[in-house]
Parts: C-alpha cells; structure tokens; sequence
C-alpha cells in the first residue's frame, strides 16, 4: 500500500511567520502523499479579546460560543488555513484547505451537555474519505482546520488532535499511515526536566507500564492514548516530536 | 456540452442570515451543475472598523494593506465561505470552499500601482481547471471566495464579479456556461427610477446603442462590459437579476 504522512501542528508554530516559513519548508519535503493538520488557538484568543469576546477554556477546549464560533471560523478556516495553503502553494505543494464541512469531509455532532457545555463543540461522526483519497491520488495535499459540521448547517470546533487522528484512521484503508503529532518538545521524555530524555520507541505493553511506574504522566497521557487508538484502528506508526523535527530524524516512535 | 451555471452574488445578501438562507434554498434547486461566488464587503467593513481599522474605498475598490487582507482573508475564506459551505451541505449540496490559493485555482498577480496603490489586490493571470473540472464532474459544487494568490505566498484581494467572469471563461472549454450576476435591482432598467422597467434581452450592439444614448449609465457599464467580455469568450449568455431570482424568471439575459 502507499505510503500518506499526516502531520498536526499546534497553533504556536503556524501563528509565527519564522516557524510557520521553517515549517511548511520541511513538511513540503515528506516525500510521497501527505496531508497537514493545524491549529490556531492562540490567534483566535488574540481576535476574541481584540473583539471584546472573553476566551473561557476548560481543561485546555475552548467553550464555543456563537461570537466565539464566528472568531474560530474566521482565525482557523480563513487566516490560519490560507496562509498555509499560499505559503505551500508557493513551494509547490498543491495544498488545498478543508474544513470538515468541505465536501463533507468530516460529519460531526455537537457535544452532549453533561457537567459543562462546551457550546459549538463536534465530536466525530464519519470521515468520508471517498473524494478526499482521489484528492490525495491527484497529488493535492488536503490542509484540514479544526473544524467540522453537523451536516444541518452547523459549524463545530473540533480539536485538531482528534481530526487527525479521526483522518489518520479513516485513510488507513486507502494507505499506510504515519501519523506524527507535532508539540513543543522533542519527544515522550522518561524525564520531564531532561529534553534530551527522549524515549525513543514505545509500544503499547511499554506505554501501560511507563504509566504505571508515574514516567509518563500529565497531559502526555491523553495525547498517548489517541496514538494508540490510532494504532488500533490501522495507522502503521505514530511519531510524537517536535515541529522542527517532522523529517522523524528524532521523537517517539509509538507502535504496535 | 453539459451545462454548468455559475452565480455571483454580493455581500449582502450572503451576510443576513434571512437572505443568505433563502439564496441557498434557491440555489441548491439549480439543476445540473452549478458554481457559487460570493462578495463580504460589508461585513469585512464591519470587521476592519471593530479591529480600529479604516476601510479605504476607491471606486468601489478595497485599499488593501496587510491588516486589512488578514480581515479579508478572515471574512471571505472563514466566516462568509465557510457558512456558506455548510449551509449548503445542510440542504444536500455537496460544496467545496475555494480561495483562488487552493488548488491553485486562481493566480493573479499584484496590481501595479500606477496613481493609487491598491495593496494586496490581484488581477488574474490563470484559471486552472484540470482538477476544479474533475470534481465539478464528481457532483462538487465549487464556493469561491474573492481571493486569489500570486504563487509566491501571498494571497491578493480580487473582486467577486472578475472571479465569476474569469473563472466562467476558463470552463466554457468543458461546459455551456450560464453566468448569473444578481445584484440589488431585477435586472438592467431602462429608466433607472422605475424598477419594474427591466430590459428583458440585450446584445452587443443595443447595450452599445444604449449607452450611447444615455439609458444605461454609471456603475452599470462595467457590469456590463465584464458580460460582454465573457460572452466574446464563450459563455453562452449572462443573466442580471435580483438574487431572489436566480432561477432565470426574471432579469436581463445578455447574449451574442
């Protein structure tokens, strides 16, 4: 099977002109298919607080709003996402920008309310992977915004993490997937005060164990877990490593 | 050839939730393909004066620094575009929102300051089909936001109508194009007070006759003359209507 490498940057590194050129630089070298997932929270708390609009986050989401959904459309799918496309477009990389609402690419539902209400928040339905995967044959590089729909005329904020792991598992029929989840440091570290601890390898019995003993701790633990997930429903490998690093020259290597 | 009907229609009937409602409504029982082009001005405007930043038109005309094509950029390709895409989605109209970027749809080139510097503002260069034709083939109704891109990063604030116009001439090769531009107005008046006075045909040389006698005038002619352009290229007629009318009951048709 092809190989497609789907990458998710967080927002730091697309919302600054000098990571975000360094970045779409290295990404347009991955060779073969590849696809790119980002974020742009930070932007978006910039706007609303321009905009006299209060950002409430609880346990890292973003409590949606109307006015905030508005804020959140504009920063991830309109600046965010065609800067990225013009700047990859630039270096030949025929990126094309989606929102999940795009070609109905991925249906979501808002979130139930239980203890909080997250406001217009998706949870993942269905990745419709049907004209995304000609996309992708065609040679064009799908850049999806953390945003998806309802499919009754809602936009939803959706977490950037879970669309490309949503994306990763649902292409894995089409193609074999590395999905690599690009944060701040270098790696899983076995040391949190040491950067250079990076744990090379993990696998999920390793992954258990490490938690066990208290290594891997924190908001690693989350962004673990959905790598796993990932490896359950198909993706090949899931590298987690710094942005400066996509080329998997370093970072964890989490398999099966 | 197959028919393929592209709409433009301005900002304000995109921006109120009542006429954007009513304009997908009657967009969606267009039949066979279809295209959509949409304007944001007012809300862009709106946006730009809530941020402390002036709008400064000329001619009609958007000056386009670089603050200002991030609201552009925000109101166009985000907010106006992407609710569109869903609010079409919603009514089983399977739209792709485009910027002139994605896919390299659209290059234009940054206009040349002569007595007024415009800023981000592009004139197009070249309409690519190739793959805007493919998924137009696979029931794709393509959502085209006025941005376009010069391939080099940047992305350029392009007028609405040049887009629908450009963008209906490059595909007359693949179909028989029907372009609508709906506007204020059921049609081309004759007597400019009465708005029931709507010319039903025109062609080349009574449009000429009428300008030469005064009857039609002012913001008008331009309109016009982009019709006439694009029926010298090949698109079969040009319908000017109200956008409560785009199903072609009404309204000025211009043909050859």
């Amino acid at each position: 099977m092809e190989q497609l490498t789907i990458v998710k940057v967080g927002g730091k590194i697309v919302e600054e002109e000098q990571s975000l050129k360094q970045l779409l630089t290295d990404f347009s070298k991955i060779e073969g298919k590849k696809l790119l997932v980002h974020g742009g929270g930070r932007s978006a708390t910039r706007l609303a607080s321009q905009l006299g609009i209060e950002s409430k986050m609880i346990g890292g989401r973003r409590i949606t709003d109307a006015a905030t959904l508005n804020v959140v459309t504009m920063v991830y799918a309109g600046l965010v996402n065609k800067n990225i496309v013009a700047g990859l477009q630039a270096l030949e990389v025929n990126a094309l920008g989606l929102t999940g609402a795009d070609m109905n690419v991925i249906r979501s539902h808002k979130r139930e309310v239980k203890d909080i209400d997250y406001g217009f928040v998706g949870d993942v339905d269905e990745v419709n992977t049907h004209l995304l995967g000609k996309l992708i044959n065609e040679g064009v590089v799908p850049v999806m915004a953390p945003l998806t729909h309802n499919k009754q005329g809602d936009l939803l904020n959706t977490n950037a993490d879970t669309i490309a792991g949503e994306t990763a598992k649902a292409l894995t029929d089409n193609y074999e997937v590395t999905l690599i989840y690009c944060f701040e440091k270098k790696g899983v570290l076995k040391d949190e005060n040491d950067d250079e601890s990076v744990i090379p390898h993990l696998d999920k019995a390793t992954f258990n164990s490490l938690v066990e003993a208290g290594i891997i701790q924190g908001g690693m633990i989350p962004k673990l877990e959905n790598a796993i997930e990932a490896l359950n429903a198909g993706v090949k490998r899931v590298i987690i490593t710094s942005a400066t690093a996509i080329h998997g020259e370093q970072g964890t290597i989490i398999h099966n």
